[in-house]
């Protein structure tokens, strides 16, 4: 899992496609060209007499050469109530047409969906992607990941209520994907993805094609309200909405790229550190959606996962409960900062209009600083700093050079030196990541630490903490940019744990 | 001007090209495919001996079929301090070039602007299009509008503070072309549209692309930050941000089309009857976008201009100053309707989530409404109704059928019978469109009567008012819905000024 960026409780990283990724429902053979696609396992399996398809891998069968993500279509086989599928059934022919994960049949009973998993896992050893009713209690969601986390790519639920999908991300390990099925509107994406969720599907572009429905930015409208064609994708570009009545594939198209579109401009927000603004105007498009982004900002959720501190500013509109603003407050109350203190540092320096109006003396921005990031206090008289404009940069204890206060966000890096000043001041595991041998090995190889070399991490870490990596023994091995939270380090093998920044090996 | 549809001040029209439009700056010969663009006279000017380009018309020199607005080049001239170029000069080429419309030069001072046009209208007998300092006083503005109005075509001014652009706005006859020059970034076109301006232009997307800079839904990112293309226009398609930066000219395409896309949603929005929600959520992305869209949408001009009632129903994300309702509250208070009777009319039977919970009888209903639209007073003793779901629909008196209260908007559409019935209650011009013989004479011929032919309106006409049209003598003619302000009939000929509903003659 390569992480490239991330906000909020959204992840952008590269897999078996670029996560937070959008996956269409496909049908016989419309070949998208998205990087993934969702088929209906159950519509396969009906379909099996008259095509003798399982003679087929199912990149041959779709002619798509992207990765084919398997929906068991439990939905339809309830709805229908077809008895004669039985979970081996479809568990086989997803085995005999190379799927690169196995969707089992859910079940609206836990223990009957874990006895699913575990004969899937009995027919075949690729991993699990596992269905999860939202009629499910905590409870029951925690026993069934608990069971089944061994073999499985991924969890997925219907799209649906925010807190159900909360709890879902919350409760699989951070290393599985989590998938919510059927969205209905491009919208919702940056609201679901904000919560932490890899991959949203839909095959509503089709369905409302079919109704000669057009997809807006922020609704759905009858083609023929439209004056004009109010999108700039290839499939609009020079045509009328009169062109795309009579060709329902274009319509579908055009529908689809609204999805595919939405999902990139959601990756390049958590790339700028704007997801926040970028769901928040998505979701004033519809009451029930903004209901839900107020719901999922304010969460515990995306405080515990938020980027802390990110390189790009806020823009403040009216009072809002902005997460980083939130966190850094609640920082600098649990270890006694005032904000006066913390002017130039992140959120509060980056804040526009501003909302910390102080112009603090350089002793106290850098008590306050190393306060504020490092819970310790600081006896400034035997520190000496330079200034530029007032502001405090490079920060020396006699001739030794313990670090700088950074110009963008205000935030203190530390040297070796200052890292070996800073750690006397808290016991381990404080600030700190530690390493085993095979660890240390692989930073004075220059090469980045990976999360299986990790002993210990403070139980506080998140995203972009200027950390200390030590040794068993609380050596410090160098300085660095933390990338995971803690329970990343322990949940996600074979992932790099910290951005050296300098080395002590 | 046939217009088909407008929301707060904008009017989505059909002239020379669609309007609200974007033209983009052009040099040289890059044809885009805007239905227009802009040209830089000065520019042709310096150029005009080593190319011979004034032996050509405008189109043959840019190769380019669209509408060619010319920009005098004025800042460019006082930048660069350019003494040999005169006022005749520029007129004389633009004349020669067979432009569609003349710009004399502007100049600080109001009086010598005066002078240029009158000799620009003594060179070409073409309408002249006005370029407006920002820096005149209204005083300034009003004088210079009064002694041009009558050659004009259109006026413009830079893009700047919103105070003068509403100013020029409210300035200028509403039968000329208002345009806004030199934006530099597609998300303040809603704002600026909003206030009720026709064109903008812009040439950022061709200066960015040299600056390698990218054009995103709500910055402008270099292109060396991206990830991936965060956009589904037909270059971005299938491309990579490399891709782009090897070809300047597809940076520049793509950037144009963020400008062009961007009109297209705003005249979408227009016709959805959003262009409030749309214009709120594009001004998220800057603060000072989004003062500028408040103070925008609490201005007066804006409630003046409001079409009312609306086909769309109202979201409602946070408290906030909607002019939809605030026009609502403010034409009920001013009548003394209390809003309970009101509870199924625009605005607030389509509010959602509600904000007037009653559920009033029928007579309240019925006595409500008409009082809230006509402001009078109705003795409901004499009425009767059919009712649905407890909501009075069909109105009577007696056998006479008056009307009905129109099922989306709860808003009272009177029958001849009806509307002879109302006029009883209140002298002209309330609630009337009162037409000369002639008017009278289109109506009977099914024809649209036009703006010439109105004696007179109700002095607070606006679009989409059910209103009694009837002829010198006070008899009733027709009746049906306004499409014009008051201030609009009486400065736009040979328009459409009312839809006819039902005819008496």
């Amino acid at each position: 899992m390569k992480v490239i960026a991330r906000d909020l409780a959204a992840r952008y990283f590269v897999g078996e496609v670029k996560y937070p990724a959008f996956f269409p429902t496909v049908y016989g053979r419309d070949r998208p060209s998205t990087e993934g696609v969702v088929v209906n396992v159950y519509r396969i399996w009906t379909d099996r007499e008259s095509r003798k398809i399982v003679k087929k891998s199912v990149g041959e069968y779709l002619d798509y050469g992207g990765f084919v993500l398997p929906e068991s279509g439990w939905r339809q086989i309830d709805k229908y109530g077809d008895d004669d599928v039985a979970n081996e059934d479809l568990v086989e022919i997803q085995a005999k047409m190379e799927f690169p994960v196995v969707a089992p049949l859910p079940s609206a009973k836990p223990d009957d969906a874990i006895i699913n998993a575990e004969v899937a896992r009995s027919i075949t050893d690729k991993p699990l992607f596992l269905e999860i009713p939202p009629s499910w209690t905590e409870k029951e969601v925690f026993a069934f990941v608990e069971a089944t986390k061994g073999w499985a790519w991924g969890y997925g639920t219907r799209a649906g209520r925010s807190e159900f999908i909360e709890l879902l991300v919350k409760t699989v390990p951070r290393s599985k994907r989590v998938v919510v099925f059927g969205i209905h509107h491009p919208a919702v994406i940056p609201v679901i993805v904000s919560l932490g969720v890899d991959v949203v599907t839909s095959g509503a572009h089709g369905r409302y094609a079919d109704k000669e429905l057009y997809i807006t930015e922020s609704s759905i409208r009858p083609l023929g309200e439209l004056k004009e064609l109010p999108c700039g994708c290839k499939i609009c570009d020079g045509r009328t909405p009169e062109d795309l009545g009579t060709k329902g594939d274009l319509l579908a198209e055009h529908n689809l790229i609204s999805f595919v579109e939405e999902v990139k401009k959601t990756r390049n927000a958590i790339v700028e550190g704007r997801l926040y603004e970028y769901a928040k105007r998505r979701s004033l498009t519809h009451p029930q959606i903004y209901k839900d982004f107020k719901k999922v900002v304010a969460s515990e959720w995306i405080t515990e996962n938020l980027p802390f501190p990110k390189q790009s500013s806020i823009y403040l509109f009216e009072k809002e409960c902005r997460p980083e603003i939130e966190l850094g407050r609640s920082l600098a109350k649990k270890r006694g900062v005032r904000l006066e203190g913390l002017a130039y540092t992140y959120p509060f320096g980056q804040v526009y209009p501003p909302i910390v109006e102080a112009r603090p003396s350089p002793e106290l921005v850098v008590r306050s600083v190393i306060k504020y990031q490092y819970g310790v206090d600081v006896n400034t008289s035997q520190l000496r700093w330079e200034t530029r404009k007032g502001i405090p940069r490079k920060i020396y204890m006699g001739d030794k050079y313990l670090g700088l206060i950074r110009h963008g966000d205000g935030f203190f890096v530390p040297s070796i030196e200052g890292a070996k000043w800073l750690k006397e001041m808290a016991p381990p595991p404080a600030f700190r990541i530690v390493l085993d041998s095979e660890g240390v090995e692989a930073v004075r190889l220059k090469r980045s630490p990976l999360t299986d070399h990790v002993l210990d991490v403070d139980p506080d870490l998140r995203p972009n903490m200027e950390v200390i990596v030590t040794d068993e023994d609380d050596e410090v091995v160098a300085t660095g940019r933390s990338v995971l939270t803690a329970r990343e380090v322990a949940e996600i093998p074979r992932t790099v744990a910290v951005k050296i920044r300098h080395r002590a090996v």
